[in-house]
């Protein structure tokens, strides 16, 4: 089920999309996708009204609105390589804060104070549930599902800064959507980054050095995740620059594709 | 002006405190200080409602709650020396997130993933209004007042982990509290930390390498602060171990002493 969020007439809302998007996108389907609204939030039992809005009349929002999203650095051995970094024994984990956050479609707005930001393609793991402690049997009952996530990066300021919180927790350096999937094995899922349509990241989960059931164990060992939270589990090989007036696209098998624009900080 | 978040009667609110409770701690004092209650919250214009409560008849909570904590590293020279390390020529940023904060009174739960935990004492700076880009001098329009905390962190775990979301970003890792002072010059004040009532860091915010005006220009350049956002300013020397029954206790001139129990994680 994909469950997207929306605003619709000035309300924000939850829906179950419904239609097959990726045939209506090639124009092979009859009627496009609809969203079912649901009755209160998904992180609880919930209701479809029956209340159909079609997709393309919506605004999507980020899929969720997280307390924080919790990021590991270095999680596919070629990426880290690309750097020229060491693969890391133990996994290591920054934060992005909630005002990173931005939706499908919203804009990507340069920062002032660096030169050189990249992209960095992340599968969005979903916290369905608040929780501490998760032993590892237990990881697939705390998460609601997955989403794409765009880790934007200052790069030239990451260099410079021991810590990621300016580098990496800028206004709009954490697109996420554009909704979030909630029947899919993650164990293995293309994920790949285009800008301009042209090709830059691609890579598979299962290249992941530390598993989703690892990272969340040992996230939790430390902090409460919160329904809504969000881990980001590390980006594949191929980051690259961004420029003022690209489109970068993170497409995940299963789940869709996360587009935004890269405009000049107004 | 103090301002107080506590609860009473299951309801939480905000509250003016008066009194002298210094005179009151040392006993020289006719009447305790009491919590004028507010109306609505203090991030805006308020009115007190008359309605008064004895403070030693409420629980003190944390003063604010953060959507996020972002927190300066070795801003105080001898702090940085202390552990080994350079002064950055420009500051650096962390986050710690909003699960990490506890009030006054509440306990540090000494984490399992770590047997070297250490307390930081820290001038904390409350955002008033949401802001950004904010110039130089416009940044006292964004502080809502000062209050104490303690950056506690996981020493051996920070050394071993490239980034700090879990040495510095475990549950209750934040102590945040008495209250929120609305009247202060933050430019040169005492700074204390004492264990079991020992003395263990002492310093004046005068020593700070970056100043809270470089620091919101600083932050606010790259991210947007919200209304009861907490600016950590940096340590000052002396930083050591917690071991769990330990009351440790950071005082600031002009503000008041926050104090907390070291528990076991239960």
């Amino acid at each position: 089920m994909r469950i997207a969020r929306f605003s619709i007439d000035g309300n924000v809302a939850f829906g179950v999309v419904e239609g097959d998007v990726e045939a209506a996108k090639a124009g092979t389907a009859e009627g496009g996708p609809v969203l079912d609204i649901i009755k209160g939030h998904p992180f609880a039992e919930f209701e479809r009204s029956g209340q159909k809005v079609p997709l393309d009349k919506v605004r999507l929002l980020p899929p969720v609105l997280p307390n924080k999203v919790v990021a590991v650095g270095r999680n596919y051995a070629e990426h880290a390589a690309e750097l020229g970094n060491a693969v890391p024994e133990a996994p290591f984990a920054f934060f992005k804060p909630s005002t990173s956050v931005i939706g499908p479609g919203d804009a990507i707005a340069y920062p002032s104070f660096s030169s050189e930001v990249h992209h960095e393609a992340e599968l969005a793991v979903v916290i369905g549930r608040m929780c501490r402690e998760v032993p590892r049997e237990r990881v697939k009952d705390v998460i609601l599902g997955y989403t794409c996530a765009n880790d934007v990066t200052a790069r030239d300021v990451q260099k410079r800064e021991k810590q990621w919180a300016r580098a990496k927790g800028f206004d709009t350096s954490c697109p996420l959507g554009p909704w979030v999937e909630t029947e899919l094995d993650p164990a293995d899922l293309g994920i790949m980054c285009t800008v301009n349509g042209e090709q830059r990241q691609l890579g598979r989960t299962g290249e992941m050095i530390h598993s989703i059931e690892d990272l969340i164990v040992n996230l939790t060992e430390a902090m409460t995740l919160l329904p809504g939270d969000v881990v980001l589990t590390g980006t594949p090989a191929g980051v690259g620059p961004l420029n003022v007036g690209d489109e970068v696209a993170v497409t995940i098998e299963g789940i869709g594709t996360l587009t935004n624009k890269v405009i000049k900080r107004g």
